[in-house]
Formats: C-alpha cells, structure tokens, sequence
C-alpha cells in the first residue's frame, strides 16, 4: 500500500523517509498454508530491489521448497548474469547446511538447528544480507532447540537495516510482540479434506 | 505435504495418482497480508514444474507487483535462455491489458475487467496455460463487473488440467464453494498500525 495512509503518525522524531526505511521483522503463523508461500513471493520484492536475500530452510524434507529454491536460485543466477535483481544464498538443515563441509546425517536436530542458529547471529552481525527467510523457525523455537529470548534479543538489536521473516506454526509471544508484520494464515478448505494428496507444482 | 496422509479415500473411482493430478482451483482471501505474495510464491513451485504461468492483474495501481512482476518475467527470460522452468505471461489493467493494442486510460474500470475476464475464459477454453493468477479477481466479482455465476460456472467446466489461484477480500460464497483449497490471511499486526508508510522492497 505505497499510497497508504498510517493510522497514526509516531511521535519518535525520525522523518516519513527514515520511518518508511526502518527494516522489519514480520512473522507468518497460523495453521494455514502460504506461510512460507508468501515468504517466498516477498522475497521476489526484496531481489527486485536488489536485496541479497538469504533463506535458512530449517525442515527436513527432500521435496518440500524444491520449486521455490529452484527459482530463486534461477533468480540469483539471472542477477549474477545480467546485475538485475540480487543475489540468492539458499541454507537448508537435513542435507547439512550449505556452510559446513561435512554432512549431517550423523548428528540430532537439536544440534543442527542450533548450528543454523549461529549462522544466522554471525549473518546479522556482519550485516551480511538485507533479507531474510528463517522458515519454519517457529519450530526449533518451540522445541527448545534454541532459546526464545535469545533469538528475540538478537533480532531486537540487529544492526544495520536488515528485513528478517520468520514462519512457521505456533510463533512464541515474545517473537510476536517483537515483529512488526505477524500474518495468520487460516485454512478454510483443502484438497486433502477431500482425499486428494500434494502434487508437483503445488506442494513442493 | 507430498507425505502427508489423507483423511478419507475418496470413492471417486480415481486411482491415488489420477486424483493427485486434479487440477485446482484455490482462493487465497481474508483481510490479512499475503493473499497475492503466496500466489507469486506457488507461482514458483509450478514455474519449476514447468507449467506455463500468466498472470492477469486485476487492480490498478502503478507500484504494486511490480516486485514479483519483475522477478516473474526474469524466470520466464530465463526459461527461454536455457529451458529451465517455464514461460511467464503478464497482463495488467490499468495500462491497457497486454493483449490489446490501444491503451486503456479512456475506458471505464468495469468495462476493462470484462475484457480481462473473457481473455482468461479464452484462455481457458484453448488450454493456454497451466497455472493461472487471477489477480484481485474478487473484487470485479464483488462489483457485478463480471457475473460471479458465469465465472464460477467457467471455472467449475474449465477443461484439461489447468491450476486456477483467486486472490482478493471478500471472496464470493459460489466461488468459496467450487474452489478445492481456500486460505484465508488474517492480520494480527501490521507496520502501518505503528504509523509506517509502505517500502520498496517490502510493499512492492
């Protein structure tokens, strides 16, 4: 809504300009699909602004975001070849993630979401990247994996201006009340209610 | 969810990989963010697959899609440079629908979305593509600029397999009923509740 107009405008000193450039932090949640859908077509507004985007995939399944990589890469590739658009670095968990040489099929989840965790803080420290996908976060969070006030603080206090989306069911409060964007996706019918499975260019 | 069980067979006659391969019909509705986002992120599962993708933009505005619109052409660009993927077909109103080669300012919006909506029935009708969004669709529906039971009844009888996602508020109850997979985005919080106007990158 580029034309909007706010319901209010804040008191905190900073000009239309500075307050529409502030980077965010939004949450997808709820149990309905296009959470990370949506993320994902984000994330073609970011690469058209020339945003290096990152995605941390914390799931582990062969197929799921098979598409989705492979079109954001060809997007990255597109960048790389033409200077359209911004690069695209793609970080997955179950294949070992894309910055550690050896492969972790050997070692517990527990120790590769926290792996990917520690990516992700050395990341916004060094202001790697203007936009960031931490799918399915909400999941490690939930489980312990890693700690909620933690990866709370550590998005507060990021540097610079960079965007982080996170998805996934079942945010945790303080993420919530922390984020400037949280969506809720609900489903209200799907296929499967009606005993069809996921094909090919819909699901994955 | 290409694992994910079903929770009744269907007794349709149709073996799992025939009913896997329906063609679909889904509405992304509600008053939340993200109804058009995660269409342009299915859009990138059913690029990979190699589905022919057109979008038709049923809003006029100068800013907004312009992020996935650009993205979208360069996987269609990149398809055609190394048959990755598939092609991707534009059409918006607002500067005159591609297909028509006098612009469109003189017209008046009703007549423009009828115009819209019988080249997607045209298209449809000759199996143009496979996967299909159908932009801010809800909202000529809503108007009576086209008749929601002539679409719904196109729609419903659309031949072979070609994917259909409906995006916009207030989704009529008929195309509610007739749509295999509905979602609906509810927004919890939004940047703009805090006073912030839209930004490139993020809006569009």
């Amino acid at each position: 809504m580029p034309q909007g107009k706010v319901e209010r405008v804040p008191d905190d000193g900073l000009t239309t300009r500075e307050r529409r450039r502030q980077p965010l932090l939004a949450v997808h949640t709820g149990t309905g699909k296009g959470k990370s859908t949506a993320a994902f077509g984000m994330a073609l507004r970011a690469w058209n602004a020339g945003w290096p985007i990152v995605v941390f995939q914390f799931v582990k399944s062969p197929k799921w975001r098979v598409g989705e990589e492979t079109a954001l890469k060809a997007l990255g590739e597109h960048h790389a070849s033409t200077g359209t658009g911004a690069p695209v670095t793609w970080h997955k968990m179950g294949e070992g993630w894309s910055w550690l040489a050896r492969p972790g099929d050997e070692r517990d989840h527990a120790a590769e979401a926290a792996e990917g965790w520690a990516q992700v803080k050395r990341d916004l420290a060094e202001e790697r990247y203007r936009f960031y996908v931490l799918d399915e976060f909400t999941y490690p969070m939930k489980w312990g994996w890693v700690d909620v006030d933690e990866v709370v603080a550590t998005l507060r206090e990021r540097p610079g201006n960079q965007h982080v989306l996170v998805t996934g069911r079942d945010a945790a409060p303080a993420l919530v009340d922390a984020a400037d964007l949280v969506t809720e996706m609900t489903k209200v019918k799907h296929p499967m209610d009606a005993g069809r499975k996921g094909q090919q260019g819909i699901e994955w």
